[in-house]
């Protein structure tokens, strides 16, 4: 007797029957444009492999818990917050609830994790990080859609919803160039993380393509006030020619603040300062109010569980990272 | 044919039988130390009720589902995300998972998430809020255990899990006395709140209490920053003789300490500050960095998780506020 597999994936249909995965989605779904052939195989291949399409109707389906799980290496940081408040708005409305997961970046938790979820049946999982680092891909043939949010999987098979960073660091620049600034510097956070890379190489190259307006330095530390006050203390000794700073992040930015108004340095009248997470408890506090880059990460959360539930209702995630755009908020520090 | 009901309370078998409910899970679970006519009585009454006892062996229990769910108005605030965090330790450990529901403090979804919660047969229900002020109860009668944590119920029959910020505020003065500090001033956000109330009220009775200190000022005002250094300047213009300042939160001290370095106040030479919250973003980045009562949260979360798997295991809730202690972590500014 053959072993009956009834989670097969829809990658694996769309091997046997030597097709795309978007294919075998149209062909069990009845949509798009198909040759009654390609329908034909995959229907086949999809009935040797006992697949069960998650597109059917709930009737014939039966399997929907309406739950979703989400697995994250940092569910109660500041960064996830907004995403899990996103996801749940698009969550609610189809009545689905969230099984909360904390794999506090432990692999063999995260495997233990994954492996309740699955045997709770949830219907997919958003897996998310505490940074835009790129994560491994978790366990495959889970036979659940999963969607990366925030941290994106290093497999470009695996669909992923980040911020866009490199579009948040040039609408601050354009912003600064805009209030008339002409000699930039950048103030990082460490170089090894990728969306502080991502914010100053963009910077940099906005900077480059605008006439008249350099670069005037580019100063890596910590992601700390203290590292702000440093920079600002460095920048104002070797080039004072500086008239607008961009941090890649509020506590940097506040930091430069802070020590630009103890040294009488006037904020905005000679130098413009802009932040990059438009975090209220730093950007309020601010002397004066920080401008900010926001991330939108709760539209982050919301994209992310939006494109989960049309995977559990039978489209085929494309793969790949899809960006979510950021805005500024401008205020008084520029 | 009389209605059999499979989901009676404990609560109501109590009544019933005419004893209080920790008599009926000792009745129940075969502890303690109960007459026989005691335990026939209960006995009795659970079986005309349907009382289906959740203490018994899994296998004649056959009904939980190993979920909590978490109900709060706030699950991604800052003061919600250490309790979510200890509440999974205490969870994880019992293989529990966590369904949760963010009500926003609004009544309708409140009521909706409770019945879904009960019609995925959740073990019990941990209530948790933005603060530490009471709230109303939710829905009776869900016949699952339900315990409150942070924000108590406002109903003494329920069993709430609170931080001790009382005690907590005990001890700022008591280690700023022992620092030799002799005359306190309390910066205190909104006296609406509940928490700020009682740090504001503990701190005057224990400086009263103390012999040759005295009690300089009390200022209301928000919890913000700018608020803290507004403070800060009236009590260096009004009561000079200050030298130590109680504030009811660490960004309203982190306005203190600011204004005062602005003036040339020596911190902790001349003036002691001490906050509440030990919120790594503020006391980190304050100058000097800031010595702050820990409301131990994470333990508030663990501790209510724990009474929630007891009283799902069959032990009675014993209702009433369960304060947890609070400590104080000494810094700098001190």
């Amino acid at each position: 007797m053959p072993v009956r597999r009834t989670h097969a994936t829809i990658a694996e249909v769309a091997r046997r029957a030597g097709v795309s995965q978007s294919t075998v989605s149209k062909a069990i779904n009845g949509t798009g444009q198909l040759s009654p052939e390609t329908r034909r195989r995959v229907t086949q291949a999809a009935r040797e492999l006992g697949y069960q399409a998650r597109g059917l109707p709930s009737t014939s389906r039966g399997t929907r818990t309406y739950t979703v799980g989400v697995l994250s290496t940092d569910p109660y940081g500041r960064f996830t917050m907004p995403i899990l408040t996103g996801a749940e708005h698009a969550l609610a409305a189809g009545e689905i609830s969230m099984l909360l997961c904390a794999s506090l970046g432990d692999p063999i938790r995260e495997a233990h994790y994954l492996r309740t979820l699955v045997g709770r049946r949830v219907d997919g999982i958003i897996v998310t990080g505490a940074s835009s680092d790129a994560r491994a891909p978790v366990e495959r043939d889970l036979h659940v859609p999963i969607v990366y949010a925030l941290g994106a999987s290093a497999d470009p098979r695996d669909h992923s919803v980040v911020p866009d960073d490199r579009g948040g660091a040039r609408r601050a620049i354009q912003h600064l160039i805009a209030r008339g600034r002409r000699s930039i510097a950048v103030v990082a956070g460490p170089s090894r993380h990728l969306a502080n890379q991502h914010r100053v190489d963009t910077a940099l190259a906005a900077i480059s393509e605008a006439e008249g307006v350099s670069a005037a330095s580019v100063l890596y530390g910590d992601w700390t006030e203290a590292w702000g006050r440093d920079a600002a203390a460095i920048l104002l000794a070797q080039f004072p020619e500086v008239d607008a700073v961009f941090c890649t992040n509020d506590q940097i930015a506040r930091g430069v603040l802070d020590h630009l108004r103890e040294a009488d340095i006037d904020v905005p009248g000679r130098v413009g300062v802009v932040g990059v997470d438009n975090w209220d408890v730093i950007v309020d506090a601010s002397r004066p109010a920080l401008t900010s880059v926001d991330l939108n990460l709760h539209e982050v959360g919301r994209v992310a569980a939006t494109r989960l539930l049309a995977a559990v209702g039978g489209e085929a995630l494309p793969g790949g990272i899809e960006y979510v755009d950021c805005h500024l908020v401008a205020r008084q520090s520029s």
